[in-house]
């Protein structure tokens, strides 16, 4: 009853123009209204297979927009096969899962070959350059601004804007020093989103699917989720980029646009709960708690 | 979050070195430098031991002060030995691992005894009855304030305050029925923090140690995480509450209490991160990256 007042009084204030004759739509119902033109495939140029086995297969779109020196080096490392075998190294409960080459910086080191081992960081880019971008909003309490650009969380300042830690993104491991994180090292965030870690890592992606490979794997023994011994690190079969996969073995998965009118219908449909299930919708809603849809891809 | 802490050299430290002029402490700084004082034992007569099995035990403390009727009610099935034997039915990817009866509603379901089958909801309480109250200083998406009392995480509007769904709360299911939560059936927070499911689910406590154990299971393969076989579920030895666990038996833990000094310097010490890694410290912290510490109890 009482609960129920201030609620309505959100809903009015920021009524979007559907709202005045019918309720807001669920999730549900945005997703099935949605058009074939708002979806897109990844681009297999800048997409990665990561492979545990032939059943554990994690999708990751790269981002080049938002890290382009990075994802370069990262994808000249995958072509020269540097991640197949290597092993996944920590798994931190409520935080990250990694992986990269443990003899990393000893003699044993695997060589990165073409790639460079050190880069200019690319934690923000200006503002002009992450568009468009599809504000949310509520307020945040780590940025000024945040919305979704190219399907994924971003946050700014008004002058910059810099891929957010929400669940499932991909960022790079580095040393104390800021151009020590080459992409030879690669983390998921798997637990809640650590947007302390903005601008402090350079993000290069997003995990489209398979997340719960990586997520549900037996934590770390040592320090900071890290495993003591090596017989208990996971290994990885092979990481390809999607365009050097054949045709048949693609996972074919499509995204919602993020700068598409369902896109920003999601976005009222999770402010605004309307499911029955729901009895005090918060008419909030925080940047890592918006879904970023990825569906099956239907047959041409 | 509830990382365990090692344990901290207290004793041996008298004044810390960042009470004349330094920058703002670490972490470790903080908890090195707090007094025996500042931390306490869960409190046994309102704790719960959930065992899959005799390796992995999971620590729950209830909050009798947000939910005094649920928590009531769930402690009654406990000591019916309600949950012994009952699965784990649910391991939903970012959200959920959840726990009941898979045959209630069906008459073959366990009775519950002297414990009631509806409740009241008891979504908030006023604001006067959730003291002391540590408030973060920034902005929160969902809510007017946030901040921690008795160590679990808190929002409020101005008048009433509500446990928040952080990573490792704990939470009544329900269905559509606002009082439809009996507490027979309860979820733990695994994956980015729900908060739009505040003031719609009664949380009832904290896990302080073992969420790894839930966190890492294999994820249920039906819609919402649900297993669509009964042998894929994952049984619960028991649940007994800590007071009736022979004291030998009881995980020794202490949690910092929330109104202590050393846990507001820890508010400080992770708005503003000074170790060395962090090159762009946010100077911001929302609700659920706060850690709420908890380490191994030093004997007496």
């Amino acid at each position: 009853m009482l609960r129920l007042f201030p609620l309505a009084l959100a809903a009015l204030l920021s009524t979007p123009a559907w709202a005045a004759k019918a309720p807001p739509p669920t999730t549900a119902d945005v997703l099935a209204a949605s058009q074939p033109e708002e979806w897109r495939a990844p681009d297999p140029a800048h997409t990665l297979l990561l492979e545990l086995d032939a059943e554990r297969r994690v999708l990751i779109e790269l981002a080049p927009r938002f890290a382009p020196k990075v994802v370069a080096n990262i994808l000249t490392l995958t072509a020269q096969g540097f991640f197949d075998g290597l092993p996944i190294v920590r798994v931190q409960d409520n935080y990250v899962v990694q992986w990269g080459d443990p003899a990393s910086g000893t003699p044993e080191a695997r060589p990165l070959g073409q790639a460079k081992s050190t880069l200019e960081p690319e934690f923000a880019i200006p503002k002009r350059q992450a568009a468009p971008f599809t504000r949310l909003p509520d307020a945040d309490t780590y940025a000024r601004e945040v919305g979704v650009v190219d399907s994924l969380p971003v946050a700014g300042d008004g002058r910059s804007r810099w891929l957010a830690h929400c669940y499932g993104m991909v960022g790079v491991g580095r040393g104390d020093a800021a151009d020590s994180g080459s992409g030879a090292e690669l983390y998921v965030v798997t637990g809640h989103s650590p947007r302390h870690l903005d601008r402090n890592v350079v993000l290069v992606g997003r995990v489209l699917d398979g997340v719960q490979h990586l997520s549900s794997l037996p934590r770390g023994d040592g320090a900071m989720g890290f495993f003591t011994r090596a017989e208990q690190r996971i290994p990885i079969q092979r990481i390809r980029r999607l365009a050097d996969v054949p045709e048949a073995e693609r996972p074919a998965l499509e995204l919602l646009r993020s700068d598409s009118d369902s896109f920003r219908r999601l976005i009222e449909a999770r402010r605004h709960r309307r499911e029955s299930w729901f009895l005090h919708p918060t008419g909030r809603l925080e940047l890592c708690n918006l879904p970023l849809p990825v569906r099956a891809r239907s047959t041409p």
